[in-house]
C-alpha cells in the first residue's frame, strides 16, 4: 500500500484498500469507449488473493467500529458521499460517458439517482423502523411462568461483498444501490469494480473513501477492488469473513456466485439481480383503442438506453387480432427509425449478436433496426412467433440482453394466461388494460403476483423508482432472493438480521430499545406500533 | 386414497393427503415407548413418491384459492385447529407421553404452548402488519418525470414443506410453529411426520386436516405424510411445487435438505434450526455473590427434560476460581441427584451415549448423573476443559443432544473473550452477571450479539416465549437463515415476499393497499406509518 487516497480526480489506475491506493498484480484492463472504439487510459491491473485477503481483514477490523456509529452519524457519512459525487460531477459524467457510450444526459441523471439514494437511506436511518425495534415487557406476575423482558432489534450481518453493473455504472456499482444499504445497516463493503467502468469506478470509489476518512470511520469501512469474475470474484465470495453479497448482471454469473455462497462452510445470503425478460400482456380494449399508441411507445421503452435495461421489455403477449396487427406496424415503424446508439462494450453487444442470431433461427423477425458504423452499436430487432412455440420452447423464452423484442401471438385470453403460468420468475410484468379489460385482467393477476416483483399497467417497465413501495425483486431466476427489494428503502433489510435481548440490564440496552425511548423511533411494543 | 378423515381419536396409521387417508407402502414404522421400552399400534407405512407427487400436487392446487382466503377467514380457520386440537387434548397427551416418554405436565403445556401460537397468528392476521402495505401515491406533476402510483404488499411464497421436530411432538411437529406461520401467511403446507411420535401427528394431522375441511379451504391446504428423511424427505425439498422449508432437527440433516434445496434448478428458501450449544458466561461477580445458586439452576436448565432442547446449556464459560469451584460443586452435587428420564428415543439415547463418550477422551469429566434401569434413560454429565484445549478441538465444539456441559476455565476475562469469539453461530447465549460486572459484560456484548440470536442475563435459555420480540434462530450453524425468526410472530414473514402494484387500477387493487385504508391497518404512506 503506497499512498493515501488523493481528493484530485486524475485517476491513479489503482485499488483502494481500506483507504490506501494499492496497484494491482494481475491482468491488464482498461476503459473502452464503444462509441470511439478505442481504449482508455490509465491501465487498471487486477487484483490478487492478497488484495482480497487485505480488503476483507480490514473490512472485518472495521466491522464492529462501524456497526456501532449511531446511526445519525452513518446518516451524515452517507451524506458526505453523496456531496462528494457532487463535487466531481463533471468530471464523473465525462468518464462515464467514454466508457459507457450512454448519453451525457442519461448519466447526469444517475448521477442524481445515486446521490438520491444515498440520502434516501440517510432518511431511512434517522426514521429509525430498520432497527425493527419490539419490546415484549416483564410480566412478573404471569402464571404459571413470569415473562421475562424480551426486547428486539436488527443488526449488521457483517462485512459484505458488492458487485459492479455493467448497465449502471454509477446507481448499482461502486456507490449504488448495494452499497448504499449495506452501508446504511451498518456493514463495511468490499467492492468489485466492473471492468466496463473502472475509471468512473475509481473516482466514485476515492469519493466514498474519502468521506470514510473525513467522518472518522474505520478505513476498512470500504474498498474497491479489480478483478475478474471467476478469480477475484469467487475469492471474494467464499473469503469467511464476507457475511453477505448484492450482485447486479448475467444469470450465468450470479448462479455461480451463488453456488458458491451455498458451498462454503459458513453459506451466506447471495441478492442477485439476474435475468428477466418482462413479459407485456396486451390486452383487447386497450389495443382496440389506442394499439398505434401502445407499439410506438413500446419500441421506446425497449430501445432506450440500447436496451440494456434489466427491465427492458422482451416479451409481448396479446391475442392475435387486427389491433395487434396494428400494434405490430406502429413497432415496426417506430424501431426501423430508432437510432442505434452503442452498447456498453464489445462483449456485451457481441452476446446481443449471438443471442439476436439464435432468436432468428426460432421466430419470426419482423423487424432489425437501422444498420450503423459505430463499433459496437446494435440494431434493435423484433420478433413473433405462436404461443405453443414459446412454451415449448427453452431458446425463445432466454433473456436476450439488449433492444430484442418477441411478440407471441396468442389464440385467446386463456392463452395468454398458459404463456403468463409457463414464463419463469420476472423483475416486471406490464399489463396494458382499459376498462372493459378489467375482467381479463382480473383473471391474469393471480398468476402475475407469482412471477413477478412489480406489476404495473398502462406503463413500462423501463425506469424503476427510488421509493418505499418499490419492489426491484423477483421469483428466481429474475433473482436468487425473491424476499427482498434491491431498489428503494427495504433494500437496507437485506444486510440485517434481529437479536433478541432477554433481561438484558437497562445500562447495556441499544439505544432503539432502551426505555423512554430515546431515540424517538416507531417501536412494537406488546405487539402495538407506538412512538412513546 | 380410500375415506374421508374421520372425527374420532381412534389412530388408523394412515397418511393424510388433501383430506383423504391413505395407507403407505414402504417401510413399517410404529411408536415407541421410551420409558416402558415397548413398541405401540397401530403400524404406519413410509410414503413413496406417489404420495409427495400427490400431496404436492393439491398444495399448488389449493395455493391460489388458499393464499386468497381474507386474513379473518384465515384466521379464524388457525383458531379452529387450536379448537379441534384442545377437544382432543386427553388422548394426545396421553399418546404423546407414551411415545416420548416427556411428562405428562410438559406435554399439556406444550399442547397449550401450539393452541397459543395458532391463536397468536390468528391476531398477527387480524392486526395486518403482516401485509407490509407501503403506498407512495403518484406524484403526476413532480419534474422532470411524473411519479407513478406505486403500492406494495406482501404475499405467500407458496407450498412450504415442513419437517415434524422429534422434542417438540406438538409445538414444533405437525400444527407446530412452522406450520402456523405457514398457514398464517397463506401457504398450503406438507408435513413430513417425525418417526419419534407417528400416533402424535396423525392426531394432529386429523385436527388440522377437520379444521380445513370444516372451513370450505380447498382440501389440499395440508398434507401429512410418513417417511424416511433422506428418501421422502428430499423428495418433498426437491418437488418443484414446493417453495420454501421449515426444519427443525439435527446438523446434518438440516444441511442435507439445505444442500438439496440450493441444487433445484430453482433453488428455496430452507429455514433449518440445526445446532447450538447455548454458551453461559459466568462473570466474576455474579459468580462471588451467587455461585452455588447458579450451580443449582445451572443444573435444573440442563437436565429438564433430559436436555432435549436447542437451547440446552452444553458451554459454561469462566475465570478459574474458588467461585468457579464453588459453582461447580454445587453443580455437581445437584447433578448426581438428578433423576435420569426416558430420553425421545433409542435413537437419539444412543447419539447421547456416543457424544459423551467422545466428550470423555477430551476432557475431564466431573460428574455423571445416576444410572437407571429405563431402557433408553442416559444419566446427565458435566466435563470441564481449559480454553485454549477448547478452542483448538472440534469435538468439544461440537453439539451433544442431551443433557451434557462442558465448562471452559479461562485465566481471565480476555481469554473469555477469546471464546466467545472462538464459538459458532448459537441460538442463545447467556451471561450471568450482578453490577460490578457491568463493565465486562459490556465488551462482552459486541462479540455476543454475532454470535447468536438471543442474549440473555442471568436466566437460562431453556423456556422460549412465544411473543413478539422473541427470536429463536441465529447465526449458521445455529439455523441456515439468520435472517428470521422460528418463533414469535415474525416467524410468518420467513413464508411472504414483497410485490409491488404500479399504477393498477383500484378495481383490482387488494384490499391491505386499496385506498381508503379499508381493512384498517398499518401502512407505510410516502414512507410514514399511518393507519388512515
Amino acid at each position: 500500500m503506497t499512498s493515501m487516497v488523493s481528493s484530485t480526480t486524475d485517476l491513479t489506475g489503482q485499488m483502494i484498500i481500506a483507504g490506501s491506493m494499492v496497484r494491482g498484480t494481475g491482468d491488464e484492463v482498461r476503459g473502452f469507449d464503444p462509441t470511439a472504439g478505442s481504449e482508455l487510459e490509465p491501465t487498471y491491473r487486477y487484483g490478487d488473493p492478497s488484495h482480497v485477503d487485505a480488503a476483507c481483514a480490514a473490512a472485518a477490523e472495521a466491522f464492529d467500529g462501524y456497526r456501532s456509529v449511531p446511526a445519525e452519524r452513518r446518516a451524515a457519512f452517507l451524506e458526505s458521499i453523496a456531496e462528494n459525487i457532487e463535487a466531481i460531477r463533471d468530471d464523473l459524467v465525462a468518464r462515464a460517458v467514454s466508457e459507457t457510450g450512454l448519453p451525457e444526459a442519461r448519466l447526469t441523471g444517475e448521477v442524481g439517482r445515486t446521490t438520491g439514494q444515498l440520502r434516501m437511506f440517510a432518511g431511512v436511518l434517522r426514521e429509525g423502523s430498520f432497527n425493527g425495534a419490539r419490546i415484549d415487557p416483564a410480566l412478573p406476575d404471569r402464571e404459571p411462568l413470569p415473562r421475562p423482558d424480551i426486547r428486539q432489534r436488527a443488526i449488521a450481518l457483517g462485512p459484505v461483498a458488492v458487485f459492479g453493473a455493467s448497465n449502471f455504472p454509477l446507481a448499482f456499482s461502486v456507490a449504488g444501490g448495494d452499497t448504499a444499504s449495506a452501508l446504511a445497516a451498518g456493514c463495511p463493503v468490499v467492492v468489485k469494480a466492473h471492468d466496463a467502468h473502472p475509471g468512473t469506478s475509481e473516482l466514485v470509489g476515492r469519493a466514498v473513501s474519502d468521506a470514510v476518512r473525513a467522518a472518522g470511520l474505520p478505513a476498512g469501512t470500504f474498498s474497491l477492488l479489480y478483478g475478474s469474475g471467476p478469480e477475484l470474484g469467487i475469492a471474494l465470495v467464499t473469503d469467511p469473513r464476507i457475511k453477505a453479497v448484492g450482485f447486479t448482471g448475467s444469470r450465468a454469473a450470479g448462479t455461480a456466485l451463488v453456488a458458491a455462497a451455498a458451498a462454503r462452510p459458513e453459506p451466506i445470503p447471495v441478492y442477485a439481480e439476474m435475468s428477466s425478460i418482462n413479459p407485456v400482456f396486451l390486452l383487447a380494449e386497450a389495443l382496440a383503442n389506442r394499439a398505434a399508441d401502445i407499439g410506438r411507445a413500446f419500441v421506446g421503452s425497449l430501445t432506450m438506453g440500447s436496451g440494456q435495461f434489466c427491465t427492458n421489455p422482451g416479451l409481448v403477449i396479446a391475442v392475435d387480432s387486427p389491433d395487434l396487427d396494428t400494434f405490430i406496424a406502429a413497432a415496426r415503424d417506430e424501431l426501423v427509425q430508432a437510432t442505434p446508439a452503442a452498447m456498453l462494450t464489445p462483449t456485451i453487444a457481441e452476446n446481443y449478436r449471438s443471442g439476436v442470431d439464435a432468436l432468428v433461427a426460432h421466430a419470426d423477425l419482423i423487424a432489425r433496426g437501422a444498420a450503423t458504423d459505430a463499433p459496437v452499436a446494435c440494431p434493435a430487432a423484433l420478433f413473433s412467433t405462436d404461443a405453443r412455440s414459446f412454451l415449448s420452447s427453452r431458446e425463445l423464452q432466454a433473456e436476450v440482453f439488449g433492444a430484442s423484442s418477441l411478440i407471441v401471438r396468442c389464440t385467446d385470453v386463456a392463452e395468454m394466461r398458459a404463456v403468463a403460468a409457463g414464463i419463469e420468475g420476472q423483475l416486471t410484468v406490464t399489463v396494458h388494460a382499459d376498462d372493459a379489460d378489467i375482467d381479463d385482467a382480473r383473471q391474469l393477476l393471480p398468476t402475475l403476483e407469482l412471477k413477478a416483483g412489480r406489476i404495473l399497467f398502462n406503463g413500462w417497465p423501463t425506469g424503476v423508482e427510488v421509493g418505499h413501495a418499490m419492489v426491484h425483486g423477483g421469483p428466481y431466476p429474475a433473482t436468487s432472493d425473491s424476499r427482498t427489494t434491491s431498489v428503494g428503502s427495504r433494500a437496507i433489510e437485506r444486510f440485517l438480521r434481529p437479536v433478541c435481548y432477554q433481561d438484558v440490564p437497562g445500562a447495556l440496552l441499544p439505544s432503539a430499545i432502551a426505555d423512554g425511548n430515546p431515540d424517538k423511533i416507531w417501536r412494537r411494543v406488546d405487539g402495538n406500533l407506538t412512538q412513546d
